[in-house]
């Protein structure tokens, strides 16, 4: 009889928006008249469609893919050079190097930073914020792996910071932040990446919302600082700087400086331990989408990108302008399309949620969900269109 | 530090095809004038281009993500319901009953099967066959995983039947089989469901080259035998049977029949988990992907595929007629892309391998590549053009 893993019995129900679909239906059924006047600022997916470079690239390749002569079958597992060569431009374009050889093309950052747990043993100390994307706990749960976390409060900015009495070999960081858009500076990274030398620990660093950044002393990637391509693994994504949810694409970088050595004194490298991991059990993302990709990561297809970031930016505006104006405290709203706040009138996140439900039908994400540093705290995303967000803030406005 | 997964130490570096490109590198640049003329029969994939709904679908699906209206963001981890309905009602033509909503959509068996050793606890015993696809002996050496062969030969037509005294928990199959294109017919494979029911045992069960059947006796899903459902996992792709190598488009079916018991009598469902896994791990395969699936996966887009498949089996006819004209023993070729022989007078497979190269430049791939049970046997493939294959063979034929 097969022995199953059993730490999937430790991982908690992902129940946050099931339960929000489901008290939003209870309401539109006792509630029939209010039903077409709900706004959804909950959910973190774009609405905005591809951009022009994305649509040509991709009905070129499918155009491609119809003839015998440029037929592509097979595609190098990490990803082709030309759209690894496009990653390393376009991080050049940033002010930061990045050998395209340590790029590896994948569909996802979440299949990424799921999958990365693999590499490493169970008997690791994992460090991970609270409030969290709630992939980073769940998969190392399903390894067995010992997460300890790290608070993130009003205090730090929702930005915790290293401390040296807490002794972590992994450390995953997302900046922007996911939930709660809060972006750390250089100085800030820095204190991360000493860190991680002093302990000789890892550092997972999620960038996927790095195009989002706008104040240009903000670092876009953890390359900006000096030292990180010897400690740091960087996963990023189309997926919200092109619109590129549904269509899937994203990459990961995997310094060759990263070699530990075994418990009988071998090196083993990281980047090809990744390499193996790769060329093993995935096939590479499809040609059709990596040759859009590359389009769409050229500076043409980046400026188009910018103009759809704009045009949430301009949404996050008026989300963080309003609570401004109610002096209500939160994060995120400048470098980030998440704008994450104090819950008004002491209320806890789940309240909040249903107050907002019931008395304006505006629907956001509770804190609560992320974690127990987000029980006062409240997510509202600026993926909407322009009118519903203004309408939702209006409502709020009045409300408060 | 982090401790690293040690087991990547035990991985063998998977050389085959380097090594392959390696000596036909030496023999270009040995044998200039020779270059030219070198046929490749070697390589596992396809070289036709998309079918025509492959291809409108693709077209259609992009022009919907370039306008709001109908754009599409993140989709279900599992895969939109109307592809996941495609796949059961191409199973029902095939005979086969299969419940949509265990159908899993993923960009790649390869993927999948890998991915699946994570369900598993490591104090498995893994029965794998030999010659076998690599995949499954690497991923169960990166878990750690105690893995045990059965023995494909000649003798039983390279088609290993369940041994009472072995106890297995997990066992792989593949039907028609890669590398040795020898096909299980339906009394073969309910002896392997009969021994996993009477050992509560799983079949993992790899039926990617099941549109090559053409003897419609033979089964080409292991659901096609009673009470596969209660101990089988199936996995398939579009890769061979559609040309998407490169496109990445595949399926996974989990009963709910799969339950087992946890060490402290709780109950687990590998459709639970693997559902769990796949939320937790992975975004989904592009919308894009998935639209033309459905269109591949109906009756006209089969159609099509089996078109280009036709196309393919006459060049498995060109080679398996070669070989029985030398009374050459081989399987494969009829239901099968691959063509499994024993090299003539007494050849080791490198040796016919570089033999091969030499005398009539015919690049195919060593049996010893695939394990121990190769090392007299060599793999041809039948995805060639139709003149190459006729040229290789008249070449073999003279060289005999």
């Amino acid at each position: 009889m097969p022995k199953l893993n059993e730490n999937y019995l430790n991982v908690q129900d992902s129940y946050l928006f099931a339960e929000i679909a489901r008290r939003v239906k209870a309401y539109e059924e006792a509630h029939p008249d209010k039903a077409g006047n709900i706004i959804r600022l909950g959910i973190g997916d774009v609405t905005r469609p591809l951009t022009e470079s994305a649509v040509e690239g991709l009905h070129e390749a499918v155009d491609e893919q119809t003839k015998a002569e440029t037929f592509r079958g097979y595609g190098p597992e990490q990803g082709y050079e030309f759209v690894r060569r496009a990653v390393a431009d376009y991080y050049e374009r940033n002010g930061v190097k990045v050998d395209p050889d340590t790029v590896f093309i994948s569909d996802g950052a979440k299949s990424d930073t799921g999958n990365i747990t693999e590499l490493f043993a169970q008997d690791n100390v994992i460090l991970v914020p609270d409030p969290v994307y709630p992939v980073y706990v769940d998969t190392n749960t399903m390894d067995g792996k010992k997460i300890i976390y790290m608070n993130g409060t009003e205090e730090n900015n929702f930005l915790p910071m290293p401390d040296d009495s807490v002794k972590a070999d992994i450390i995953y960081l997302c900046s922007p932040n996911n939930p709660t858009g809060a972006c750390y500076n250089k100085e800030q990274l820095k204190a991360w990446v000493d860190y991680a030398a002093a302990n000789e620990a890892v550092i997972l660093f999620d960038s996927a919302y790095e195009a989002f950044v706008s104040e240009p002393e903000l670092p876009r990637s953890i390359y900006a600082v000096e030292g990180a391509e010897k400690c740091a693994i960087e996963f990023c994504s189309l997926s919200k700087t092109a619109g590129f949810t549904g269509t899937r694409f994203s990459y990961t970088v995997v310094p060759k400086e990263l070699v530990f050595s075994s418990s009988d004194g071998r090196k083993m490298s990281l980047y090809d331990m990744w390499n193996r991991r790769q060329s093993t059990k995935f096939n590479g993302t499809p040609y059709i989408i990596q040759y859009a990709a590359a389009k769409v990561l050229s500076e043409k297809g980046m400026k188009e990108c910018m103009e759809n970031i704009s045009y949430y930016m301009e949404n996050a505006r008026v989300i963080a302008d309003t609570l401004r104006k109610k002096n209500i405290p939160f994060t995120g709203g400048v470098n980030s399309p998440y704008i994450w706040f104090k819950c008004p009138e002491g209320m806890e996140s789940w309240e909040l949620f249903d107050y907002l439900l019931e008395k304006i039908q505006v629907v956001g994400t509770p804190g609560a969900g992320f974690g127990v540093n987000g029980k006062y705290h409240f997510r509202l995303t600026s993926f909407g269109t322009h009118e519903k967000t203004k309408e939702a803030m209006e409502r709020f406005e009045k409300l408060f």
